[in-house]
């Protein structure tokens, strides 16, 4: 056991130095020899208003400092199961995103090479699609639960196909989805029709607006879920702004009346049992939240993550 | 219906560019053929404690500009019943309080000798008492529903009858509402007697603290609101800081403990059916939120008010 | 009556202006005569992640201003019944804190010469300890009511036993507990092991995680609180980092999925009937909240913690 | 000697704790027995574009807590040859400017009934008009240092007399100055024609534009101002928007292109060896500023102002 | 000439409230009748650091709401003899960058089929070569005044020929360029190699290093530039970043050791008697100044620009 | 040539992702085999106001990310010369400064049993004295140029002898400075006595106050410094607090009228031919400028100290 990554811990260097990693983890070239990798997507040429998400993977590696090797809740002690590192960052075309996709397909063809679940640190959304087309070219076709104020569901934006508004309809198209076994979470606000969500009603997907998760636990909602998944593999795509903005103020096109960081820890938490493939964290937007807190939650979720992966033990 | 006026779409302009209207919607000078119309009062001077609602419109207006036509919850096309546009802001005097209170009801005359409902950018809350002064002007005295962490029934404020705290006083005084339909939800924090409450329950208003609030959907309240007021004109006046200062930490006077968004949207969604002839989002400080949520949720409510608006057909 | 001192009232004076003392009360040097005091410790040097509680107290009297003097919730009038005045900030080393933390108790016991409850403005979290000293010398062991993220009670940090996340652990040392009555709310986040939250339920603490108030009103654990701990001397030691970043972004060890302001209240609220020797609200960090919003919690809690304590009338 | 007030050093109590008065100073409620005192005037009313002045005079003094006693550069030490203190703020009417400008000249009168040198932090410039009635009152009219981006003497805003555009127009017009002895460094900017800076011209008046202090030292400057005021009674006016914005953000109406905070203090030290009979520092406004540099410099500032009274001893 | 346009005046509507447009003035949908236009393009993702750009138009307009019509140092009063009117922004692509840029010079032709001088707001660097292939297919090949930190002359970018760091390389190739009336000031830090400055001098450009302006006034490199340059027609492109950050912190690329406004002033006032045919101002990123003085420079940036224009009266 | 660590390339990696270490710099665990290395002290216990530097080395590092290999000004091209690396943080006690302080000593003797040269990343300055303890162990004492706002030469703080106003004083104590060569540049602000600053004199110091400064280029300063320390080892310490707060508004101690970054430029380009041994740059705190300039003055100062190491090739 001792041979396992450990982040660096808070009493042999002060949690304000040591390595910019994620949790001070060591880091890595390859996902060689690894059982899970915390990767990230710099980018943010896919949004469609306030930009900043392409330095977002740096401010939650930064705000991921404090977090300590084991989970109070839930008692799981990933980095004694599990052989963990940062590989650091995909090195994106920030002046082409159509390039961009694909750099993120082949990159992750390289990370899945090896027997390794990885997890993202976004980044805007569209990075969803090209690593949904690496993960299905390994897994086959994945469930999904996808938790977001939008359902990025769009034929198109501004004439594109490719763009943070859209990686969920590319997906489908590719064949990359169970789509019996797909579930949006904390859609809500101002669309252009009714079809923005009812389109993947149409294709079988299970859609529950924020309106439905609002005065109330989500647990029993994500015992559904994971009765509905069974032992499918299955992606778990995280958009920070299905979170109300009072929780996470930094991110781009935020939404009112969304979810409490606590319904997110129960989604996340939710996600224990099932055959985690791959999971993201995107949308966080540093410039809008100087202080840090939102990538705070967002470090926060990807341990969860990280802690409700198969195979980790609980202490 | 190809006639009503749109706002500016996403896939014609950029979110972050194109007009710096409400909406992106057309604008005008005057109210002329319009069912309903924004205006903005860009006025500080009648506030007690931090500054800055005199910009408020503007950064309200500018963080409009992600919102779509369409509700995605309450499947109302506001755009598709109505005529709307934005006509600008009213010239208000920033030096003298007592000038600009008539000025606000004089411009209002003028908005009202049109048929519409203005929807009303602050701007303090000083600002209500000479827009339900021009509103009784022609419909006659009106139901209220007030939501707010204050009561804003002070007699008078330095020893001062204008100011942000007394326009609900000043609007009783005038015989401006039916006092057996005024309702006042949120309310919350310290003062200087009980009577900063129960002033209004003398005169009949029905007064929920924000303590009733705690912990529940606002639905079911709405519904009795709805029963009492029935067919009576209403105006709804929505003071940003009846929300938790985590929710809205851009206004001046904020008191904790308050409502959530989820619970305002539940308010503000409740008041569908009723006979609005007049409704105001006030007190949002830009310089206390600089990212600019507290304004995106004083948008979102005043299109959610637009939605609510009679006539506005459901898709 | 109309010898007791008042907070400067707004009509006398802006609410933007008047003096820099904790709700623009009056300032006298020591406790004398006084039935309670603020008294704020601006230090941070035992704080192990971002640093900023050196200006805690400076920021919480700044945005007390807006305080007025009942409390409409509960109709306290605390300042009809007790005589409370601001008695300034401890003259702590901020090079050196093994000496500051014999400076807070010996400071205390001069404060505790007088028959007084004091009301700390924080401050790192370290101080509590050093506090605890002071009162346990007049008052004997007393109970806890310890409402924070985190539990307290490491052993040491960093190879230190004087640092913020020790206090508990120092004060269990020192006997100054009544262990049958200890109450730790609202712990959560990760940690080194189970043993971060068990150590104190092996002395007869009674541990509530987050997890455990997530979702509901606290008045219920409040009232078996109040049963438990009887007419014992209790302290209430808040940390603001209880609470959930969105509603405390300026502290300086943030963890997600904490309490809400509306339960702070309940908690504090909900000691009125127990025999309260002393309060202090902890880890307020105004670099991390520069609007305030933070310290104006922080200040509103001090002050329902004053109409929480025995004597005080309701109006 | 040891009976003058001293700043309260920060050997005995840490620069981030002690009262919040200007440097750490003793506080007294009038002027009596004082040599030089420092006001606030907690006032932003008259102000035309961004609002927050009147909350200048709280972070002014809460960034005064660095200074120390004693001028490095001048060699000054006015606590060794003045009695000086803060006697708190102007209970100015937040709702009613006109009523504002008659409390300013009324409490002005009285401190003015002490032989004292008051030194204003303000509060917006509409300030001075008043502050310049009670100084005449007793001075008779006086040269005046006027450092400011305008010229402020407009015939009214929006069509009044008294506003922050007014108040050298308003003091010319009572005859409150020697008008052969009235200068304005540092105007600059859009104006709406050629009389905007030349009406002072007519008076008599020296206006030195911004273009004619880049790239240089102002000793020179000084010293010609210096000799042409001699030992008429001197009133300083400084607006911290004379400084270019890249050295005080925090302000209401920045313009491009204005003085460095070395020429400040060149003007300012250059007033040593005047007979100055009061001094002001206006325009401050924190919310722009939340860092509070701009604060800092103007409490620098207000601290060289005592250093250059007459009577101060060098070192 | 009173049918000229005019920015609607702060004594007929506070400078607080009024169309978002720039100075305030009427917009139009085309150039139609103007001699000079306001236009944005309100893109980043040319942008190689820090986002944000997209929102430069923006906030420019916002903060131009204080410029008055009359220019105090030079006496111009370009609105007693241009045409004016903002008209709105270029509808880019801001999923595709190289769309995006055929998009801009489409638009540029359309504006330049009206007798008009476009001044632009951007927006990232990278459109300045799309406008002039617009402005050189109107006017041939112009003289260029650039006034950066950086040359922009890179052969690529991350392999892209379509980048911020590009626009005067691929400007040179399409011989949009008189080479030798190009002068490139402010450049500076940190390169590749002697060759990222040197590229630009072999072609017959004259480049100066910010080095060469420290420590003094820019008016006699501007009377040099004249000579030089003649009765050619030229462009003048500003990136704010020439500016030390100490002036201009919303923007991308920042680099230590820059001008001061001043000498941007000075630059742009000496353009006077050039015969200007387009100006832009780029770089101008709001998430990163959220007071919004960076925009404020801009603004008055451009207010100058236009001042400098041939026709324009000196009153 | 090949041989020698290269910062990652922005053509390579995108500016905003890649490593957080110094310049994107390969990381190493020691000094072994470096001719110059990047050290963080992430400390902030031995500061007297604002807090905040112990984060300064993760934002410097962070806001490093966009400095390219070559000096465009000096045309040195540190990376072809020698052989550098980030080596990490120095894992101080940040709850005892005094044992701090002798880990620092002890690690830095640990780099120093290699041929290197360290360039420190703060921290705050009391850092200096125990560095240079090491560097005076293996170089004998050594000449100083220290840039500051401040002597930095207190005889105690708060009684204590180990804080940030004292290193200089402590480092002359311990012989550790040739006192003829002994460099204080910038002083400047309010101090407790002539003393402050007179005391290095007695000891053949040679201060520079700022105000010797003003107004003029630094080049010939650096000049006469050169020929005065010859070929002696040097130690250059920069406190950023040295700039104006204009430049630099993220440090704790900030005073009016300091250097521009132009004259910082200088100074540090002037040791060119120096033979520096050690360099540190302290004082920046990340929480007074979010936006991170005052970091990207601290790495480019940084990369111009490794410009002027001794062996380092011009092109």
């Amino acid at each position: 056991m001792s041979e396992l990554n450990q982040p660096l811990g808070g009493n042999v260097m002060p949690r304000t130095g040591g390595p910019g990693t994620m949790m001070r983890l060591p880091t890595q070239p390859t996902a060689e020899g690894l059982d899970a990798c915390f990767v990230g997507i710099p980018m943010d040429i896919g949004t469609s208003n306030r930009p900043g998400t392409r330095l977002g993977p740096r401010q939650i590696r930064d705000e991921s400092r404090m977090i300590r090797p084991y989970n109070m809740a839930t008692r799981a002690a990933p980095f004694d199961s599990l052989q963990v590192a940062d590989i650091g960052d995909v090195p994106i075309n920030l002046y082409d995103l159509k390039k961009s996709v694909d750099i993120i397909t082949e990159h992750y063809k390289g990370i899945l090479s090896h027997d390794v679940v990885p997890l993202t640190l976004g980044g805007d959304h569209t990075l969803t699609w090209p690593v949904l087309r690496a993960i299905a070219a390994k897994h086959g076709p994945v469930a999904l639960i996808h938790v977001d104020a939008h359902s990025d569901t769009n034929e198109e934006m501004f004439g594109e196909t490719v763009a943070h508004g859209c990686p969920f309809r590319r997906a489908y198209e590719d064949g990359l989805l169970l789509n019996d076994k797909v579930f949006q979470i904390g859609l809500r606000g101002s669309g252009y029709a009714p079809e923005d969500f009812d389109w993947g009603r149409e294709k079988g997907w299970t859609v529950i607006p924020a309106e439905e998760c609002w005065h109330k636990s989500l647990a029993p909602l994500m015992e559904e879920i994971r009765a509905k998944i069974g032992d499918a593999p299955v992606y778990l795509s995280y958009d920070i702004d299905s979170l109300d903005p009072a929780f996470a103020p930094g991110t781009g096109t935020v939404e009112v009346g969304g979810l409490t960081t606590i319904q997110g820890l129960e989604i996340i938490r939710g996600c224990a049992g099932l055959n985690l493939v791959g999971c993201d964290l995107v949308e966080v937007s540093p410039p809008y939240d100087p202080a840090g807190n939102t990538a705070v939650i967002a470090a926060n979720y990807l341990f969860e993550m990280l802690c409700a992966l198969p195979g980790v033990k609980r202490g």
